[in-house]
């Protein structure tokens, strides 16, 4: 049986505290899902924030391949008409193929928070989701508190989906918008809807009991075909369902058809990259795709486990791209360099030990190359025979000061070898960074003219070990464009602006080598 | 109907990944698990560890006032006595009123991880128990991998817990040890076991496929009196069940009764008081407990809780000592400021217009206050009738040099007016902000020596206008801990060593203010 996943990690997502995504974040993110084979991909809202009209203007140029966008609003407002209210309207404005409507089903929301009648919350649902399939799209309908709702007055909760099945609704959706409920109510609410709604069901549960993911298994055998969720559980208070243990459950332990095996395989990445976009650390402990899920620190388990590997196990951690991490394989390790290798046409075969061992060695010390794939082509090609730098960095000062009530100041300066030459440069900047960067550019554009269409489009910091405090080490992410060229690269270090240094270093000097710059004899020393 | 607790915090959750705890360490927190109620707690392996059995020699001069302390151990080795069984003998000196042993269930680890038969491991089990039962002790027997070997044959999964059980076990205890299990299978096991075996029945699951809390709460209606898990989910992998979402389901969904109600209302209190002792974060979404467990920042949301406190909440956050909060953000109305100085104590009618407008200046210039609530702390005390700060910067001066193959190095000058005194200092770093950290304390730390106390643990870089390359804005939060109280702080500049230095001062003025800590005469001049 087949089960549709439903993310809406790019707008229920979005309510946890402390995660804010850019357009770009978004876009970015919602391609990855759409690969992943994610079947429906929830934007934003559009009428509550301009940056998510922008979100759809932007996909309606570059859609998706197979995912289809929806975009989330609430039902008409009471005592209005569709045709009036203007988050209808921004919801018709998004132009997307699927249109999500969240209406009230708890007497408590529409009697004490809307402050209407129970009748004219009837034909707010029923009048919104017509509205919408007049207009040709595919209505999805949520239904806020359903479970709460159910608690109060199970017959009018049945009314409110009732009138959204009439009017037309291709989904409706069931949500446990408190996370409160318990798998077996879950379960038995589903069951007594099933019989009396024929529109396809889905669930949207919520982790405030710790029981979301058990709560969309239950919902799932229950009879729903749609499950709503995020990437890694992100959402308001204690997250969304996570959509990444839903998934591996009900496809490895229950036997649904989820995902194609293939993009199973993806599930750990992705985790991983939409936590790197979210500027967030990935949890190392989450099933099935955390660092730490297959992981074995007790010596009986670590011997036991290299007799069985399954005897610790409770899936095939490759299943999902993950690795079991104490009998760390060598051999998978290495067959990893070279299919990066041979993706970037490059090849590694005489140096793929020695790659292997310097990432372990990188990743020992905070890097991380999962989302710098420039540093990790710079590292192949640093490891060519016949590589020769383009520029070296022989010292930089940065120096930032601040006096009285006068603005901050940064000012660097940099000396390199570039191609048999040492240029001294200093810049100002509007930040230790900044000025670093643009010094750097002062000092290479005289040599490589091209640099100067290199932009840095993005720059992001993460902190590593984050429990020291100050003395915790920053990792840098410079993601760098030259027309629709892009490459990310990584700088790890106690020390911010050295770790700014080395991701920009693999971001000016990546262009160079892929355009086959070599510096000219004399050729200088080859760094440390 | 009761459910015993059985902690193993100690033990289980110490093969975390990265958590060690130390012989004090632990025996605080046997003490704040005793006074919470926890029934048993599970101390430490003393056949495999000498600091578990410093522990329970410290234990045993200074007990528990009502848990019982259980130390952990296997059943003895295949064709050895229980006499002369070193690991055995351990538990012994141990001298616990309860022995936890832990023994084979599954035929896949019988045969080909034990490498014994079938038989030995069952005289192996009966012998194990009757030898601490002669003791007079109470012997909690752990049936590990149950589940999985109920899988691959039930009858003998069961002829091992009846071995238990005929050697006089107190408790039978269904581990789910690779925590791979379903809610549904859990539930039909214990139902066949409970048929058949009259011992106490416990569960100890695991929580690699997100579903750890279900299959408590499962096994709990399936008729299992006993739960074994850990505070904040600690434990190998993906961690051990959670008893704190575990205690609150019971007890306040499920009508269990657990805990005395007046203890309930501690458990935010100690889920806090465990992470800090073992140097975690807390997370900020754990359902009951987080920080984010009752956050709402929506506005909408926001407008509904000030209507009917229910409408986004599972329940009564003062039940488990958790309180709502509404998050501090742009879309936030005089109502929220209101409520949270309310909140702290403050008085914010005067200036309740003028910190709105505050607020929105500094969160358009890309500060943002939902995570960093001290600094909201700050606007309101330094907005308050008679502020006086306690100290006020001059100017700093921070470099960061690399000079050929050296190592890179940070250091920084501040001069601050503290107390009437200039205080001129200077320090080298880790990095630029650690060295300004170090700069700042020197100066300060003469005056105010509670300061020495307060610890940054956690420091974290979000870039705002990502694209923007290295000219981006960069949002600084720290976090500062003093014993158990915390405050987060934030600091935005396009400069990030400016931005840091905004949230350091935060970080270290907010605990003078909260001490009442004001400037001798003649006082500084307020800051611009």
């Amino acid at each position: 049986m087949q089960v549709s996943l439903y993310d809406t990690t790019l707008r229920d997502g979005t309510q946890r505290e402390g995660l804010s995504l850019s357009v770009e974040d978004k876009v970015k993110i919602a391609r990855v899902l759409d690969g992943l084979g994610v079947h429906y991909v929830e934007g934003g809202w559009p009428g509550s924030n301009p940056k998510d009209a922008e979100f759809f203007g932007r996909l309606a140029r570059g859609g998706l391949s197979r995912a289809k966008v929806a975009a989330f609003g609430s039902t008409r407002r009471a005592g209005a008409r569709c045709a009036d209210d203007p988050s209808i309207q921004a919801l018709v404005a998004a132009e997307t193929p699927v249109v999500t409507l969240v209406g009230k089903s708890s007497t408590l929301h529409v009697e004490r928070v809307l402050e209407t009648t129970r009748v004219e919350n009837l034909r707010m649902i029923g009048e919104s989701v017509a509205f919408f399939r007049a207009l040709g799209k595919e209505v999805v309908y949520d239904a806020e508190h359903l479970f709460d709702g159910w608690r109060l007055d199970p017959d009018y909760a049945l009314a409110t989906l009732g009138a959204a099945a009439d009017a037309g609704a291709d989904w409706i959706v069931l949500c446990d918008t408190n996370g409160g409920s318990l798998p077996e109510t879950v379960r038995e609410v589903v069951g007594c809807i099933r019989e009396r709604i024929r529109t396809p069901l889905g669930i949207h549960p919520h982790n405030d009991s710790g029981l979301a993911v058990a709560n969309a298994l239950a919902a799932v055998q229950a009879g729903c075909g749609q499950v709503q969720g995020t990437i890694n559980g992100y959402g308001e208070r204690c997250g969304n369902v996570d959509l990444v243990p839903v998934i591996a459950n009900l496809q490895l332990k229950l036997g649904y058809e989820v995902l194609p095996p293939e993009q199973l395989r993806r599930l750990t990445e992705v985790s991983h990259f939409v936590a790197a976009v979210a500027n967030l650390n990935p949890d190392a402990h989450a099933p099935y795709v955390g660092r730490s899920a297959f992981a074995h620190k007790g010596g009986i388990h670590v011997a036991a486990i290299a007799k069985v590997p399954e005897s610790y196990q409770h899936i095939d951690p490759a299943a999902v791209g993950n690795e079991m991490r104490v009998v760390v394989s060598e051999v998978a390790g290495r067959r990893n360099v070279r299919l990066r290798a041979e993706a970037l046409g490059l090849e590694a075969a005489a140096s793929e030990a020695d790659v292997l061992r310097r990432i372990k060695e990188l990743e020992h010390r905070g890097f991380q190359f999962e989302a710098a794939e420039g540093s990790f082509e710079m590292l192949l090609r640093r490891a060519e025979p016949g590589y020769r730098p383009p520029f070296e960095l022989l010292e930089f000062t940065v120096i930032v000061e601040k006096r009285g009530g006068q603005e901050v100041a940064a000012q660097a300066t940099v000396k390199l070898h570039v191609a048999g030459q040492i240029m001294h440069t200093a810049a100002e900047g509007d930040g230790p960074v900044n000025a670093l960067d643009q010094a750097l550019r002062k000092a290479l554009v005289p040599h490589y003219p091209e640099l100067d269409e290199v932009r840095l489009v993005d720059y992001k910091v993460r902190i590593v070990d984050e429990h020291l405090g100050t003395a915790a080490r920053p990792r840098v992410i410079v993601e760098s464009a030259r027309g629709i060229e892009r490459w990310s690269t990584v700088g790890c270090s106690e020390n911010i602006i050295e770790a700014s240094w080395l991701a920009l270093w693999d971001s000016l000097e990546l262009p160079l080598l892929r355009n086959g710059r070599s510096p000219p004899a004399p050729a200088p020393t080859p760094p440390a």
